[in-house]
């Protein structure tokens, strides 16, 4: 695969910031500062700045799940960076008419497997970043000083991606597990617990496609898959097809990670109705 | 009442969002992609995305005391939503040079109380949705899927609110019960504790105009009207007519909630000094 | 120094806000919408609203470590304000081609310390806000009443600087102690904790600079400092000169703070290393 077999990418001057900065920290604030600096009529947009610390995977899914919610043409630069300042690459991804900046530390795995067309994989080229004034970065904060510049060249219009480096590139995979597909069902396990104390888990609603009213198992029950939440009895629980695609565990009116006493990494089993 | 009577609504761009989806998910950061997909020069403004879960009250309470802070000609658009995805309904009111959108469970009463001009209240007619492409939303996230086209398109000026539905409906009323009014004084409730632990209640300043010198209320205690924190000595308690015009209860220099040990719902009764 | 000397304010349209108000409220919505109705095309980002409650000083850490990576032009609000409606004042600095706005509390000493240029200080003349329309603000919320209108007029560039006031003021001082230099080395004190537990003191490198391969003393342990977290061996405390150019004391893949025991006001000392 190579670059010439995609169209260019058009900016469409959106950035989205993801990160596991929080918000307590100006630095989510001088990320900002910097690209209006070099494009002063980007509209930037946070995704999410609370990932968990440190946790790659966490970003790749929201992103992976939310990257076509936005304009064709944006830039998305997500940044959970233990290893900032050491010698981690970074990677860049174009695919779908989006532009997904980050790390390489698996945190792009969660894109890559929801992308509908074959992606441009590159690492950035370091020699580039002393053409764009950007070789002198402090050691521990990258998105500011490396990741928030070339969002805002990008998204101006004025760094095709075709220059931040070869295509070809391979990326780190993240380390959650794949869901298993087999005679018994769909395994797999709750990737992260939204606001309102879902389970969001990483079995995708395709996997389920087979399945005639499924079941689903976690915490030691067993819970009929519905279409929305209040089609369960207040207070009890309930799986269905969340809006971002992949089977949730909820309890209507209440609160399912407090009660059933789960977590991130639970094991989640979907399996078909016995006759 | 009808439409007829009003000026045309003349969007000024700006778009408010208040919620109760926190912003530890991507779940506002998707609505606003959504909104720039359909209107990239929207300007989007959080009023606050943490309403207490599933509680249209506080939303609509806040939102009535804040929409005349922004432009003439905003969309205001609030969600919180337990039932999604059921047969409950979307309000629209007009009124005021503004227009707001939110689900029928009685998070608009909060607004409706406020208007200085009579409204034009509808309910969003379905059979719109599939002449914007919005018929096939989400079961779960009408957020994304609906109000955030819904509010661009209304920005954009491309979709007047007459199209939204019949004027002349009835929304659902909200759980508050209204202050009383009495030989003894006006009783009301505490609605929502702020950031820095101050109690606002329901009590506005209108009710006290007919008291001189009053006394408040709250916890077994009997607090001074006075003006700003400032004029009560450190660590004291008092009350005062705060920024969104309504009584609140505070503690110069420290956190009333905390130290009265009340919570929203907690009784407040002002009453004229004795002579 | 007068005003004279300085090249005429030049505004990008960019405002920042920085404040202790929290995301939980309206607070910060509503300061935005003031903007708005004032400035329609502000480019408004938030640079923290979780400062601790009533200190001055964080806030003006903040903005003292972070305002150069906004363009020039930029004009910063920050609102810690526990004496609002009280006598106190409002200060505005002008210096490096950024206008700063807070209340004369000693936010702006962070700030003042920070300028490479020497800065116009003055005294907001209260005069002023009636020919603005702003004689009427609330007692409790001068953030939204008059900052925010403040700082739309500003940006806009209808408001030239020169008219908030006379040059030449003294701005109150901050409660924190300077750092001290002597023989034994630079000894310092813990200003703000991070959202990763780091811990961030106002022992700014440059007062390292004659110490060869110094040590870094805090909560009894003495720490190398090194180039990036990744340097030191996961679970290990180390201390660095952070992105924002403080002594930062850190735990690699951990949270230093929560591990040491120790928050705000704790103190730190850097010593050269015996030879």
């Amino acid at each position: 695969m190579n670059s010439n077999s995609h169209a260019a990418f058009a900016p469409s001057g959106v950035i989205t910031l993801t990160s596991d900065f929080g918000l307590t920290d100006p630095f989510v604030g001088v990320m900002k500062g910097q690209v209006l600096r070099r494009f002063a009529d980007a509209r930037i947009v946070d995704l999410t700045h609370a990932v968990s610390v440190h946790r790659p995977a966490e970003a790749g899914f929201w992103l992976g799940r939310s990257y076509a919610h936005f304009p064709t043409g944006t830039v998305h630069v997500a940044v959970v960076d233990p290893g900032v300042g050491s010698s981690r690459r970074i990677g860049v991804v174009e695919g779908d008419g989006h532009v997904f900046l980050a790390p390489d530390n698996g945190l792009l795995a969660g894109v890559l497997q929801r992308l509908a067309t074959a992606p441009v994989v590159r690492h950035l080229d370091p020699a580039l970043l002393a053409s764009l004034g950007l070789d002198r970065p402090s050691h521990t904060f990258h998105g500011r000083d490396i990741f928030a510049p070339l969002a805002a060249d990008l998204a101006a219009g004025r760094l095709p991606p075709e220059r931040l480096g070869a295509p070809g590139a391979t990326l780190q995979p993240d380390e959650l597990a794949a869901p298993r597909l087999d005679a018994d069902g769909a395994s797999g396990a709750v990737v992260t617990i939204d606001h309102f104390g879902n389970l969001l888990t990483n079995l995708d609603a395709g996997l389920l496609t087979a399945f005639d009213r499924p079941l689903v198992q976690v915490a030691g029950r067993e819970l009929p898959l519905l279409r929305t939440y209040s089609d369960a009895v207040a207070g009890e629980y309930l799986a269905l097809i969340n809006s971002f695609g992949v089977v949730e565990v909820a309890r209507s009116g209440g609160n399912a990670a407090a009660g059933l006493g789960v977590g991130p990494g639970a094991p989640v089993l979907v399996r078909p109705r016995p006759a």
